[in-house]
């Protein structure tokens, strides 16, 4: 839709007179109103004849945030196959408010997006439900399974953990702490069940549970508090993602202890932190690009009606466990 | 535009068909061809209804990654103000590659979009004005004076970096490396620049450049590389990015030395790295998210009319030393 201003501009008439025209007001005589509303019925023709010719098509992109690596890899992967397909990403950013989330799903249906590509979101299932009643395609990224039929790419957080506490109960590590990502996302859910099963069938395996959230932040406090109440009575920290590794090394060393000499750490992401700290963090490699690149491509199979099964797609990739230098042999 | 499959379920008729009408074959009888491209019609007039019945904006946003959290945090803030005002953000990464990045303005051109900003970008001033001839507005974060009429939000990064060169020649340095940003980077340059005239006027502070990119791994290699050749023979380091400045640190590091106690280490940006590195980082803070910020702003004014000066804006923010804990007196 044309501005008043640029109508104004374009019928040479003023500010004033458009607005009346628009509100309807009958202080205008009929020569002026039919002038202004030509104006704008060409200004309006022209933007829709310039959207149509450039055959626009857009998905909505939702993520979490872009602060830190791990989303804007993520997008990075989408856009680089919505590119190569000429669509166009709107992205938009939740910053973990359920609000907002809502908002800028209830934003990409005004605006009828081609499909939808969600990323770590909470309780939105109704918000999806409506795209998908509308035949607008959805694909989660990192999602559990869900009655809706949406495609979902995600890796085996939960074998993936389970790797981490083998690998420290192999290392000899008998306590172990676990700083945890938030309860409302999937993966840190799957990331703490995996150490609860696991010190359930090993006896002398034993997990302290800190909750947190995926911040650097909460991995500072999280131990700083722990080692102020209990002392470090642990061999051993696995924090949800590496991020929150740095901010508990902080923690450990202001109090004097160093890794992996007096505490061994895991991270979960293999970001490009990982490698670059000194001793280098041992971490789950997610292919995060790659999440990005599969979700497009799903989306895109449905759009353009190549995958005709009515089957829901739960696409699952690989992980690994890269073994650096931050967890010690006791 | 309807989609030849799209057309097909809609009017009934196969894919082939579709495809002959258009094509403008002549096997396929006239009540045919009439039924089909009343399909089309209706579709085409469906979809640019909807597009105008949600009022459709959007403003196209390129940035070099969104891999490290610099960017991303741009793209925050100019979501942000965006989203206020309704606009939709597209937004596109050219992974610091000239042709991507001119293929990107190509495509926001070609659809149309109703302003776009751009972050650190390199050769695209022909691309650029095509934008401003057609009266399409364009706002550039980070980049030096331009003859184009654009806006641009900046900081001063000369200023920022000769406050880096003072602070470490008042701590007693003398022998300073700086690891530098890419050169076709505006920024990169002026940082640069601040160290050469500081040492020019300043007799006994002697200041080696290194050639790198603003790449985590350019600043492991370009210490490792210096320390492999002419040993240790500095006091500080001055990395034109706080990821580069992690980088260096392992460099030192698995050479056995530490800082601030054998160097002392400068970076730029005060991304969340800084603070939760131990010792923490002595930094230069950028208000990146205001930056996205003020960006959109001044670009929503330009597309609402509310500046009618023709004067190109130069918007400086503020930057502020971050003294923290990684510079040693000497």
């Amino acid at each position: 839709m044309a501005t008043i201003r640029e109508i104004a501009k374009a019928s040479g008439f003023s500010i004033a007179t458009v607005s009346r025209v628009l509100s309807g007001s009958e202080n205008v005589t009929e020569e002026t109103r039919k002038k202004i509303l030509k104006v704008i019925k060409e200004l309006d023709y022209r933007r829709s004849q310039s959207i149509k010719g450039s055959s626009f098509r857009g998905i909505g992109v939702l993520v979490p945030d872009l602060k830190a690596d791990y989303y804007g890899m993520v997008a990075e992967g989408i856009e680089e196959v919505l590119l190569r397909n000429h669509f166009e990403m709107f992205l938009s950013t939740y910053r973990h408010s359920l609000e907002k989330e809502r908002d800028a799903l209830e934003e990409f249906f005004a605006r009828k997006v081609d499909g939808v590509i969600v990323c770590t979101t909470y309780q939105d299932e109704d918000c999806l439900e409506k795209f998908i009643e509308a035949g607008i395609p959805v694909v989660a990224v990192d999602r559990e399974n869900s009655e809706l039929k949406m495609d979902i790419v995600t890796i085996d957080n939960y074998d993936s953990s389970l790797k981490i506490a083998k690998y420290l109960y192999d290392m000899g590590h008998r306590k172990v702490l676990h700083v945890e990502g938030l309860m409302e996302v999937y993966s840190a859910r799957e990331r703490k069940q995996a150490f609860m099963d696991f010190a359930q069938k090993k006896e002398d395996f034993e997990v302290t549970f800190i909750p947190a959230s995926f911040d650097v932040k909460d991995g500072y406090i999280a131990i700083k508090k722990y080692l102020d109440k209990y002392g470090k009575n642990f061999t051993a920290g696995f924090f949800a993602n590496d991020w929150m590794a740095l901010g508990g090394i902080k923690a450990l060393k202001e109090a004097g202890f160093n890794y992996p000499e007096d505490v061994s750490i895991v991270g979960f992401d293999d970001s490009p932190l990982a490698k670059y700290l000194y001793p280098s963090l041992t971490t789950i490699r997610q292919p995060v690009y790659e999440m990005g690149l599969n979700a497009a491509k799903l989306l895109i199979e449905k759009l353009e009606g190549k995958n005709e099964s009515k089957v829901k797609r739960r696409v699952i990739l690989p992980t690994n466990l890269i073994i650096r230098d931050s967890v010690r042999k006791i």
